[in-house]
């Protein structure tokens, strides 16, 4: 049986580009958070291990050989990572598997790359 | 007389896709203070704001009306993210001016849309 939790709404579906019209106070406080999640190495390293891994998902098993940190702290990074929006997850067992959300990944993709044309 | 800064190297030119190859813990700790200096909605805000502003460019006195802060609050802000290398500036007169650099953005948007595909 496989249960899949309720997944926070994206925080970064929703803008044009930084460089097309400046973004509103509303906009940005609820995409920085989203930022602020992925501006941590750890879990940069979690969402692109996460991303790359066979089928885009891991197992929380498949990702803690990749760090000297504990289980724990490892579970709080990608707690954080799923809080933002930035990942989906899903119990089978009694493991939780982790898959990178494209979309809100895309979203922000498209909102910086606004600058760079 | 214009005073060009020496720009410190985008931190974010350099890497693939996070969902192409994982990556490597270097490259990790490079990119995430960019994306942390971007992971806070004042900063975001000035980002859109002078990436948005005419010739995509603007100076501190065009900035600090948006915001219910202090200048030196504001040049904090703008520090910051020159020091991550997302913004380039340039001393003309008694002004600053500050203007986007988009190779770094499009660099860490070109990391993130990997895995939006």
């Amino acid at each position: 049986m496989s249960i899949v939790d309720a997944v926070p709404t994206p925080a970064a579906a929703c803008c044009s580009p930084v460089s097309g019209k400046p973004l509103s106070r509303a906009e940005a406080e609820r995409i920085a958070p989203v930022l602020k999640a992925l501006g941590d190495s750890v879990r940069l390293r979690l969402m692109s291990l996460i991303a790359a891994h066979e089928g885009g998902e891991a197992c929380v098993c498949d990702l803690n050989e990749s760090f000297d940190l504990s289980q724990p702290t490892i579970s709080r990074h990608l707690k954080i990572l799923y809080d933002a929006g930035l990942l989906e997850r899903e119990k089978r067992g009694v493991w939780v598997y982790y898959r990178a959300r494209n979309e809100a990944l895309g979203s922000l993709a498209a909102l910086l790359a606004g600058t760079g044309k």
